[in-house]
């Protein structure tokens, strides 16, 4: 006997046929003698048709009444989802999150998760019921409904695990699980059973989208096991396959060195040619970058020579055109030559917790991608990363050289 | 100054722009200096497609969670409806029924409202702010959202309206009032200025469905005074001209003796042929009737011949055959000869105050139908109504007949 907590997203409950599906799927680990809860996402498309309204009425709504109008989809499917249990003969009801309470900071439309009271729904639980919940929504101090931000259902899901002591939180996708790199791009590539908090943040924040960020940095917190598989296999009952578990690194008994290949194409490299080269001057660039909302990734200073040097870093591609604005309005205080930008570029970078106790993987990175001619424009590290920037063209060439070289490709 | 419950229904919140124009509308009443609460319906489709969605999973869904999915309808228009007052300059705000609290007894689906914390909102409206409620919908004994049923809008109105200690409780729809009968049958048909809460009770149930007969059963109890008047005329911003006003009837100095010419043609004729005539008979047959959800509405007695009498009465046409089916189940234990049905009636009510302390009403009536040849099969009448059931061919001659004859018609 386990408790788990189910989350399903909006592909998986599109429509009714979909909804039963899930009925179904729930129905099954009941039927195996687990507590259960479940937590739901509106139906895919409704929260677009919602934001839509707010934003065609006005583009500055009130953030209170959007969360009012939005969080509506997800109640929709939390009590369509319940009667869809019921008629499989399973107890089921629906839960808002003013009725649980789940309490969020009054940050409405990118609300915060405060607490989670889960007495009740235990004790719902261990009388046999499946309580259903409405994801990306809660109460906030106004007494008014809050919304937790796009994505915000995987992170009701992992809060809702915590607060109900869940052995794990299985979240079901249009994906089977969490792979060594893009399918699509290696064919090659294989379903890792665990993988590590960690590890999974990472490959998050280089683009690949299994599960929101946020969601996964409160499960490491909470120590959450989530376990990532799909809603679609399996005659769309959800796959009897187990999908990928996100779990504490120590879990991971055999530790591979490096887990996974990531890319990212949503990348665009700045260089600011000539600058200056007296201290405060990296401040006087990336502070008025910060103050304008642009996130700055990589950053590499070239040696200084003849007073200045340059200052290469990369940003979102979508805020190139900020960013840019941002400089050319510094250009008097700060002091350069010219703003160079480029936004063919691709991040890719090598994850694993391995490295921690591993020399060598940075080493292995650059050799392969040089074997193939390809140039390394910025790198940066981190503690169990390696990413570089490269020309967007060998994207792929770099991905499949680079599973190659760490040992990924399966059999 | 007024204190003013402006309610819009689903073709008045159809869309952005008609949204929009309500706002407007709700804008001019604000800066009249008017202390402004509104309420609105769902948009017109939404809740039709909420509750096939449940009705689709099962026609036996569980009541609760069919309140859950179908009040989100009402909860997306009033934050829109802020919204778009909010952009023309009106501080508002939306609320759900269980954030004020309206608070509604546990009969989901079809809850009957309990009381209404108005002070909250009340303080909300002398500091200037247009509270904006979901309609149709609260909160029961169980913490969970209840739907007032079908037309509930009209009953959220009325019921705020009363604990707002309003002026009046202006009801947009899409007519702009209530006339002296169908202007589809009679050209010449007047809107009334003025109708009393038991006329317009009487005219709603006679098929004149311009509101709710629960929200004028509360408004007359609660002696709100309710106005009608259309969304639609005006540029879209609503009529300038006054709609009807349904007002105590204290209230209406020139009382006409007939107010109104109403018909219905969802009735059904049934008589019971050669029933025994004896004591406990009638309860014999109306009893398994009433058992059976059948609303049995005019009944005639006819004389006794030979110990046996027969009895005619009407139904909904709806419910036609299961009257029949539940009267042919008590053949054996009433001892009837046969039953004959005709759904091919129409019932014909002239309605008014001033009949209390006029004689004649009837009369009139009697000799007008029999002028035109129009042969009366059942008559009933209350305090303020005379019914008579004809065939339904000769519907509209009946009604225009009786409208010239009480002198309704304009000019």
């Amino acid at each position: 006997m386990a408790r788990i907590v189910m989350k399903f997203g909006g592909t998986s409950v599109a429509d009714l046929d979909r909804i039963k599906n899930v009925a179904a799927r729930v129905k099954r680990e009941v039927d195996a003698g687990n507590e259960v809860a479940v937590v739901v996402s509106a139906m895919s498309g409704v929260t677009n048709q919602l934001v839509k309204y707010c934003t065609d009425l006005s583009p500055l709504h009130d953030a209170r009444e959007y969360d009012a109008v939005v969080a509506t989809g997800e109640q929709v499917t939390s009590g369509l989802t319940a009667i869809a249990l019921q008629n499989l003969g399973v107890d089921a009801r629906s839960w808002s999150g003013w009725q649980i309470p789940l309490k969020t900071d009054g940050a409405h439309g990118k609300a915060r998760i405060e607490s989670i009271d889960g007495a009740t729904l235990i004790a719902r639980m261990q009388s046999g019921q499946v309580p259903v919940v409405a994801g990306f929504q809660g109460i906030g101090p106004d007494n008014r409904v809050t919304t937790l931000g796009r994505g915000g259902s995987d992170t009701s899901a992992v809060a809702l695990a915590a607060a109900l002591q869940a052995d794990r939180c299985d979240i079901y996708t249009d994906v089977d699980g969490v792979y060594t790199t893009d399918p699509r791009i290696v064919p090659k590539a294989r379903k890792l059973a665990k993988i590590a908090y960690e590890e999974m943040l990472e490959l998050a924040s280089v683009g690949a989208k299994v599960l929101q960020t946020r969601s996964v940095e409160l499960a490491m917190k909470q120590r959450v096991r989530v376990q990532v598989l799909s809603s679609f296999e399996g005659n769309g009952l959800g796959s009897d396959l187990p999908g990928t578990m996100v779990v504490d690194e120590d879990e991971i008994v055999e530790q591979a060195i490096v887990s996974g290949i990531a890319y990212s194409r949503d990348e665009a490299k700045i260089t600011v040619r000539r600058v200056p080269d007296r201290p405060g001057i990296a401040a006087a660039i990336f502070g008025p970058l910060s103050d304008g909302g642009v996130n700055v990734d990589m950053i590499v200073q070239n040696v200084s020579a003849d007073g200045t040097t340059d200052m290469t870093f990369t940003v979102g591609r979508a805020d190139l055109p900020r960013a840019k604005a941002v400089l050319n309005e510094q250009i008097g205080s700060i002091g350069f030559a010219e703003i160079l930008a480029d936004s063919d570029v691709a991040k890719i970078s090598v994850v694993g917790t391995g490295m921690r106790s591993h020399a060598g993987v940075a080493s292995t990175m650059f050799k392969s991608l040089a074997d193939r001619g390809i140039n390394i424009q910025v790198i940066s590290t981190s503690e169990i990363k390696v990413s570089v920037l490269i020309a967007a063209d060998y994207t792929e060439l770099a991905v499949r050289a680079l599973h190659t070289a760490y040992g990924l490709d399966s059999e």
